[in-house]
This record gives C-alpha cells, structure tokens and sequence, in this order.
C-alpha cells in the first residue's frame, strides 16, 4: 500500500543555518529611518541606547546571508523544521485544480511564527548582559513568544499588551505568566504616554502604536538596565522570519514543485517577510516569478490604501521615522479579532518592496476571513489564529480563480499561528456578533493629512 | 559549525503503517469482559450494539500487527509523525547524568495525542454509515479530538463533558464547537443515567464514569442510528495509540539509543499503552529489559491501591464488565485539574501486564506534577497539559535516582498534551489555591467493598 506524501519535513541536520536579509538583493535600498527630533537618519549609537547592539548591526546590514548562532539553532530545534504541507482536502473541498501548500508555523510551543524572532532577540539582549527588557504585544502572540524565548535566559520581561486583547484573551496573559512575564494592559497609567492617552480617552480600547509608545518609553527612562524590542517591522525582525521561507524553499524543492503563487496575512510584515523573502530572492537572482502577496484587513488597509511616507513606528512619536506605507500613527483600526493585523504601517523593507512593484497587496472583510479559517478546520483539521485566517482567504480565492480559469497552479501560504488561544473570536463569530468594517477615503485622508506636520 | 541534534522526526514514507496489538505477546491473555446482565463473556455482535463492527473485530483480535487503513494513515500525516525530542535543558537544569528524550504528542491539531484513536474511529463509524456517535470527555482533550475527527466524515456528535471540567475550561468547549460538535456538562438530564445522579446530589461535578454512562445510554437508546465510541480503556484505543510507541522505537533507533525507562501518565491508559506497549514487545521478544511505568494522580490511585476485579467501566452499569484495576466505580475522584486521569479504573491489557509484573505503577501528588510541569515550561519552552506533568514529574524523580547513584540512564517519557488550553489549571496553582488529595484507605476499602456485590 503506497499513501501519498502531505508533509515534507527537514531533520536537524538539514535545517538552514543562516537567515536571509533581503536588503543585499534589493534593486532600491530601504531609505534611512530618521531620528524623531532631529530628523536626520538615526545612527547606530541612538537605536542601541534602546536595542541590544548586535541587533541594531543587523537592522543595518547589508550581508545577504547572516549565521544563526549555535544558541539559537538550538533552541529552533524545540520546534522546527515546522512542516510545509499539501492541503489535499482543501482543495478538494474547493474542487480546484490548484495545488495548496501550507506552512505550519502554529507548531511552536507558543503556537505562532514568533518565536522565530524571539529567541534571538532574548538571546542577543542576554549576550549583552540585560536583565530587563520590555515590549508590547497587539493579539499576544508576540508577548508570549518572547515571554517563552526570554525564560531561557532568565530575562525579567514587562508586556504591555493592548487593551481589547487583554480583555479578549485571557488565556494569553495566562501563557505570558506562566512563562514568567509581566503583563500590563494598554494604555497604562505606568508612562507618560499611556497617561496621555487616557487623559483624552479613558475607556481607550489601545492599539499596537500606543503599546509599542508605552514599551519604548519604559526603556528609555531605564537607559543601560532596560531594553526594548519588538516582534515586528523592523528589518532585524523580519530578517529572523526568513527561517520559514528558507525551511520552504527546501521543503518545495523536496516536494518536486515550486510555488506559483506565495501568501502571508501583514500585520507589521514578519510572518509574510518570513515566507515571502526567500521566494523574492528566487525572482530577483534566479529569473524566477512567483508573485509574493501581503494581506491585510480591510479594516486596516495601509498597504492598498495607505500613503508611502515616513511616519513613526508608534502613536506618540519616540520611535525613529520609517519610510513607510502608512495609514498614518492616529489611525485607530476597529476591534477585529485578528489583533496581530491592527498596526497602521508597514515596514521599510515591505514598503520598498511593494513601492517598486516586487510584491502584491490584497485586502479582505473579516467575515471572509472567519469563513475561510472553518473550511480550513474542516477540511486540513487546523483550528487557526485569525490573523493566519486572512492568509487562507487568499489561497482560498486564488484557488478559485484557478478553477474558474480552468488553470493549475501551486499556491503556497504561511499558517502563521492555531487559535486555540483566541477561540473567543470564533465564538463570536458562531454568535453573529461579528461584521466587516469598511474604512472610508474621509477617515484615511484625515489621519494621513497628520502626516504632513512631521517633515 | 556543527549544532547538536534535539529533535528526531520521520518522513511521511518512514512512518510505520500497522498498530501493534499488546495481546498477541501477552504470557496470560485478559480475562474476556463480561455482559452486565447476564455476567457471561460478552460477545461481538453484543459489542457491535454500540460500537462499529470493525472496532470490535480490532477488540478481539489476536493478531500481532493490524494494517492502518489508507484514509487513516493519510490523516495522520496533517501531524505525525510527532517529534522525539531530546530534553537538553531540563538535563542541565537537573545536572543529572542521564538522558531524556520525550516524544511530543502535543502537536497534533487538537493538542494532544488523542486524535490517534478518534481518526480511526471515526473513520470506522464512517465506512460503517454511521451519522451520529456519542462520547464523553474528562479533561476535554478525548472530546476535542473526537469533533475533529468527526468533521473529516461528516459525523454528527453529541460529547458528555464532565462538568467541573466543562466549567474549568471554556476553550475545550469552545474547540468542540469549532469543528461542530455538541457539548453538553455531565451530569445531564438528558439521560436517565444523568437524572438519576442529579436526584441524588443536584451539585455534583460529575466524572469520567458518569458522563460514559449518559454517553452509552444515548446510543443504546438510539439502536442502528447512534454509536458511542471510547478515549481510553478498551483494547481497540490502546492499540490505536500504539503509532506513539512504534514510531518512538524507530526514532530512538534513530538517536542510536534505546531507553531504560519508559513513562506514561494514566487515566484509562490510552497514551501509556501507546507509548509503552511497542517498548514491552521489545522486553518480552527481543530480550530486553525495559522498564514501564504508568503514573497516575495520588487522589485516583488505582494501579497502585485499587483492586484487581472485574468491575464497569462506568458508574452506572451499562459498559461490560471488565477484568481492572479498580477504585470502585463509584469512587468519586478529587476535583484536581489533571481531569483526563480522574478515572477509577485500567484497561484489562495494562491491568493484566500490571498484575504479572511486566510493567510498574507510580502515583504522584498534584502540587509535585505542576511544580514539573513548570520546570518543564521554563527549560524545554513547551507548557504540559495537566496529565501530562505526571510523567514530567516521574521522569524528574528517574534523573534525580540517577544522580543520586552517580549512573546514567536513559529515560523517555510521552508529553501526551499542551496545556494551552488548560491554562486555568495554572493560574490556580499560582494562586495557590491547589492541594493534595491524599485518598484514606477507609474510602478505597469502602468503594471497593461495593464490588463484591456484582459477581
């Protein structure tokens, strides 16, 4: 009896050893990010007085490949090679000719992509002797991957996580605290900005702009015993994230194919960076064309609607200027429950890259989304995080489209997180308490219009 | 740059595509189960009542090996096989010399090993034509996996949870929902067997043995419609879950290792058989000298204080009566978060092996299993389900021996689940508002004193 093969995984010894920094392939390199004061490109020395050193070398490389420490490679191997695998039966749900593969990056022990970057950032903070560090966290994956990573090196990590997943998701502040860390709802009364905030909007719902505010501020007035870090946007983050494409890469190679098509959801970039990176290299250097798609929420469209601009990272203005697709820092998404998904940029890499037409971007309403995450539960038996519910709507249309045009394709996607943690959105779902929020041109012309003071 | 290997993991043509059946190498076979009423050796067409045809073909059978169907196999390539993980860093945090290896059935899609057996009989139920299947769920893992498996065939099913469980923990609920199945808290006055334990104590939390006799009596009453099906206990289940153990073999073999001890939490005894048996073959058909040893909760000690007796499987009488180790069926276990091992008796295989010796039995208190499910989160980053610390905290009393003796030795124990959705369990040990349970010898001799009235 001879089955099929679903699942193509690699062994410890045929894991990749170094990440990809797509910046060295980049036919327009990234613009400088600015100093918020000074408005002049931000030097090395100012990101450390907030990031660990080696870090920031990284966020400014322009190596093509960078070695992942031993430290690291050994913790990856808790989890990964994470399985690429053939959904069989979903496309037979779909009746499409296509053929779908899928990422799975939900076999982490924090159950998403995150702790990708996570770990490296705990260990490079831990190399430099810190002790403390702080961050924010939007639909708590990022706040518990790095709650898991910064246990392995006895980090004391402070998590402001954002108001309406705070009261969304229990169970994550729980995962948080039984790995140890600290878990503060934003905006705060702890800093200045989330006082700010409160000031004006006492019952204030938070975004990840506010969080991130809050995290940085904490860090700064900490100099020398706090670092900061964050779990998306930066190119340091998404350079951690190549690991999924690169695992990928071998991984489609071992199935025989290659994708025609490859789809990340896009919160701040770094679970479609991470897939999405390798197979751009594969266009640029090997003559390949494969389109790369980033999909966002219709209720936070910043990169099919936004402006490219240089804004800041965070609602109050502490972070450095980044060249971005923006839908401006004041932008206040909806409460979605894909909560990774409500950030109001992109960053420079992704910006650049979509600026110079190297990827593509879709929006999709969250009902759609919610639709296509049960299919997918039915039919690949995975229950996802809804973030990722956005990556399989895509694949779900352009399965479609291959139908309808009687085409085959290969379309791969990254399934960037499970949901167990978030299943008070599904049930909100199977309430009918949930609907889709369109954002009108008045609203994103409004909050963009802000933008113009900066510069 | 050469990393150590942590994790072994076996293609999908690598897997191994039969179960292995306990009964076949056993030096005295079970005792037969017996009909309820008439006390006399139950028969397949009895059995085939409430459970699908071929399950009972698998029950009875004598064959050493049994052929996994295709579908099935197909199934379980969405996740296994599962990695067998070398645990590094709770070594170093223990500074013992020996070696532990874990097998990690927690990255199946519901979070544990139970869709092991529920793929299978669903997919038996299937072929049979059978549309609606009952089950009851203690810790809520046995459920979840059922829903799951059910979707994959279109199958309606009601699950009987155990209602402090159903209380303690929404999201099991709320994953049964997900993949479509009814839940319902057991006790339950939808069934006689419910209304009858309600007239008696309106406020009562419920155990595994109830919500199977609400279960059984749905499909007894519902005859060629409805079927019930089992996570645990029965022959069939356990030897579904043997693809733990064969697969586990085949990966220490991989490690060039071969383990001295091998540990699994009990409950019914389903992921213990299925990492365990395949380890006793190799004891009793290639010579080795491997010991096995079941742990199970001090508050539900039926290995090592119960009887060994013919005895129901639930509380009621409807289940045949099996030959165990028993607490009494009307033993009514602690409210302790491990619920998944809050049951009164073993299946006839493991109860058999137990009572000539070929396998060893450990019960440990509540505070010492979360005191090593911690342990465990901080070193290998992966939080246990409550069941599973009791083979953690087995395991850490293995390494502390041999540090002791100043010997190595190889351990390998089953992480059977994730306690990500059981994370309520954790808060209230952080709380500390958990306790042991020691259970008298009043209570065990009283429980047990019942039975004598059955035979």
């Amino acid at each position: 009896m001879k089955t099929k093969t679903k699942k193509y995984v690699l062994t410890d010894d045929q894991m990749p050893t170094q990440w990809y920094n797509m910046v060295a392939d980049m036919p327009h390199k990234p613009l400088p990010p600015l100093h918020p004061g000074t408005k002049k490109p931000v030097t090395k020395e100012e990101l450390c007085s907030i990031f660990a050193e080696e870090l920031m070398d990284q966020e400014l490389s322009q190596e093509r490949f960078i070695d992942i420490p031993e430290e690291v490679q050994n913790l990856y191997k808790i989890w990964r090679s994470t399985p690429l695998v053939r959904a069989y039966e979903l496309e037979k749900a779909l009746g499409t000719p296509a053929k779908i593969y899928f990422k799975n990056e939900s076999t982490s022990p924090a159950g998403s992509h995150k702790p990708n970057t996570a770990i490296p950032q705990a260990y490079y903070n831990y190399k430099q002797g810190i002790k403390n560090m702080t961050t924010e966290t939007g639909g708590g994956q990022w706040g518990s991957a790095l709650s898991f990573a910064c246990k392995f090196f006895g980090i004391n990590l402070k998590v402001f996580m954002v108001k309406v997943s705070y009261n969304q998701k229990p169970y994550r502040k729980l995962m948080m605290n039984t790995w140890g860390a600290e878990v503060i709802p934003s905006p705060s009364s702890l800093t200045d900005a989330g006082r700010t905030v409160l000031a004006h909007d006492p019952d204030c719902s938070g975004s990840l702009g506010i969080a991130i505010s809050e995290a940085v501020e904490m860090a700064v007035k900490n100099p020398g015993t706090t670092k900061y870090c964050l779990g998306s946007v930066l190119n340091h983050v998404l350079l951690h994230q190549t690991i999924i494409g690169e695992e990928a890469l071998r991984q489609m190679e071992m199935a025989g194919d290659m994708p025609d098509v490859v789809i990340g959801c896009f919160g701040g970039g770094s679970n479609f960076a991470g897939i999405g990176f390798p197979f751009i290299r594969q266009n640029l250097c090997e003559g390949k064309n494969i389109r790369v798609i980033a999909v966002e929420p219709q209720s936070c469209p910043k990169l099919t609607r936004g402006t490219f601009q240089y804004d800041f990272g965070d609602t109050v203005g502490l972070t450095p200027l980044i060249p971005m697709y923006t839908l401006g820092h004041n932008f206040q998404p909806s409460d979605i429950h894909a909560g990774g998904l409500r950030y109001h940029g992109a960053g420079a890499i992704v910006s650049q890259l979509l600026k110079d037409g190297l990827i593509e971007a879709r929006s999709i309403p969250q009902l759609e989304t919610f639709q296509a995450g049960l299919l997918f539960a039915k039919t690949e038996g995975i229950i996802p995080a809804p973030e990722s519910t956005h990556a399989i709507a895509m694949a779900i249309r352009e399965a479609q489209q291959a139908k309808e045009e009687g085409k085959s394709k290969t379309i791969l996607f990254n399934l960037s997180g499970h949901g167990l943690v978030d299943l008070y959105a599904y049930e909100q779902y199977f309430a009918g308490n949930l609907k889709n929020y369109e954002v009108s041109d008045e609203t994103i012309g409004k909050s963009v219009k802000e933008l113009e003071r900066i510069l």
